[in-house]
């Protein structure tokens, strides 16, 4: 298979980790005879800084242009201190996600055997879980009608769904659970909130086409306790966009590490893949970030295009990084090894 | 002192936490010699089948007349299926927060040294942990307006805040970090939110005038990862009302029960007290609902008029009967004890 793919590293870590995701494609591409094209691009402060833009048109040209886009982190303090001003980084990735339609953010969250200990939570709480969130990604409150009055003392942000818009990743979700456990969990506060009582509506209407599912509900509060007290009792989550960022992350601390957990964003036409971490400034350089997130984001898109083989073939690797502790700062305090030294050895397996 | 007290125990455990509440409440009265006049109100489900109404006007009437609120829980299943209908048992209690003006819910999260072992998170993440959440209750998207078009496709909420409405209870939270660590983390989404960058704004230019008080910013995703990563880490909470929704729920996970957490409520005018666990439906009448969230509920009420010593006692209380694992079922797998035989107890250290 041939394929053509955008790389946006971005900021801090973001060149570093990509690298590494890089260096396992090639690896595939090598053995199983593949040919992958890699055309860079800027995003986020980096392209602020070069540009003046935190998402140049070029940038989203060469994204259309592409197979599929490999992101790596925005982000950068310089623009912290001032999250309103103008240009801001993140305006560039959520821009992105728009503007190709990435309406579904899709993360899985597993609880790695090897890893159990690193985990802020107690073994028998995490063991087995597995769980993928189908978090919505181009609507809600990120995206509706901003306002701020003249004397600068009121401000609002509007959250709005469309049926549409809700349909199209309730299918995806569903169709997630049919391949797994068989069960889907919708996460809202429809006790409250308007939008939350459109999502159970239609998301129920839904599941007379997927009799074989078993759909439940839960308020987000209750689901930020749950995913804590008993993540085993989840398979598919889906939600809306702001909770969806705020479950997600939260769920990140069961793996014993953000530094494991890929991501992939999926439309009706494009694909982008990216490690859930962030920018992470203060590790930008030192060798210290933890490239698996980043290569795991490369077997979700050899997925994607089902290379599930390939996709494997990664995944095992990392499996074995992982048993043999050839891992990062973040998961091995005894005998830490580089990001390079990781991704090598990654590479390496394949 | 004399105080009069509105109870409103409302639906399924309520009444009976409550009434554990008030004993503890009566045996302050007979050992200090206080007065305190109960009133009882209907609220919830339970007011809705009696009046048609979750918060009749003679409820809100007898809040209004009295010094205090003491709440007990609302919800009722038979509403839960559908949380659209127009008369549901959580308006009840959105529209007292908003009537009395209770724009301030303070929950406090400990670590109880007894009780290390049941929580989900490990031990040396835990330990020493105390955290106090300022989540403003009366404004944001629990508040703003709603739409669903006629066609019932298309659905919104809007998120408001005005600087009026932050700073009040801003400035409560400064006062209380002032008592404590004198750390405040505002949390919010101000990469993507308006109203976030308000809050952010306003919160930045009052603390000028609490030197003392080191203020520090933090996104929302990153506060979900960040109280189960380094619980420890925090002191005092500010954050909008949703977020404060998500995050006091999920950090209740910290003191092994939601069973423990009680809350403040507290407006200029008036103040409310309630455990922050739900009405626990499948538990009703079965004597194992644990009382010390509603428990702790009255020794804050009693804090907030200035009882400092009574409160000190009633949390003694606690503390003891946690050390002697007079506890229910949530707590003790061994030899649970009944609701009425954890409030007997407490009622007889005071
Ligand atoms: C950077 C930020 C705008 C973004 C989001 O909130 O979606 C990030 O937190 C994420 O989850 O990808
Ligand atoms: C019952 C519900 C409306 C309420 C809320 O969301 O505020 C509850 O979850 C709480 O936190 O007190």
């Amino acid at each position: 298979m041939k394929l053509e793919i955008a790389v946006l590293a971005g900021d801090g870590i973001g060149p570093e980790v990509t690298a590494q995701a890089i260096k396992s494609l090639e690896a595939i591409a090598h053995s199983f005879d593949h040919t992958f094209l890699f055309k860079e691009g800027l995003v986020g402060a980096i392209a602020i800084d070069k540009t003046g833009d935190a998402l140049p048109q070029e940038t989203l040209d060469l994204c259309a242009a592409t197979d599929a886009v490999l992101f790596g982190a925005i982000g950068d303090p310089k623009y912290d201190n001032n999250p309103g001003s103008k240009v801001r980084p993140e305006q560039g990735l959520l821009k992105l996600r728009k503007e190709l339609g990435l309406y579904a953010n899709i993360r899985p969250v597993k609880a790695y055997p090897t890893l159990l200990e690193h985990s802020p939570l107690k073994r028998h709480i995490i063991e087995g879980t597995d769980i993928a969130i189908y978090r919505e990604l181009t609507g809600g409150i990120y995206f509706g009608k901003k306002t701020l009055n003249d004397e600068g003392t009121v401000a609002s942000d509007l959250c709005e769904y469309s049926k549409e818009e809700i349909e199209r990743i309730a299918h995806l979700a569903f169709k997630e659970a049919l391949k797994r456990k068989k069960k889907l969990t919708l996460v809202d506060k429809a006790n409250v909130l308007e939008t939350s009582r459109l999502w159970r509506k239609v998301v129920t209407e839904l599941a007379t086409a997927y009799p074989e599912v078993q759909l439940d509900f839960m308020f987000v509060d209750n689901a930020a306790m749950q995913l804590i007290l008993n993540p085993k009792s989840f398979d598919v989550i889906l939600t809306e966009n702001m909770f969806g960022d705020i479950l997600s992350d939260e769920a990140s601390v069961i793996g014993g590490s953000i530094g494991l957990l890929a991501s992939a964003s999926i439309g009706d036409k494009f694909a982008m893949f990216e490690p859930i971490h962030g920018s992470y400034p203060q590790a930008t350089g030192k060798g210290i970030a933890n490239p698996i997130a980043a290569i795991l984001s490369v077997a979700m898109l050899l997925r994607h295009f089902n290379l599930n083989e390939e996709a494997a073939v990664i995944e095992q690797g990392v499996e074995k990084a992982l048993e043999l502790h050839i891992t990062t700062p973040d998961l091995n305090s005894h005998q830490p090894l580089s990001t390079q030294k990781v991704g090598d050895f990654i590479a390496d397996y394949i």
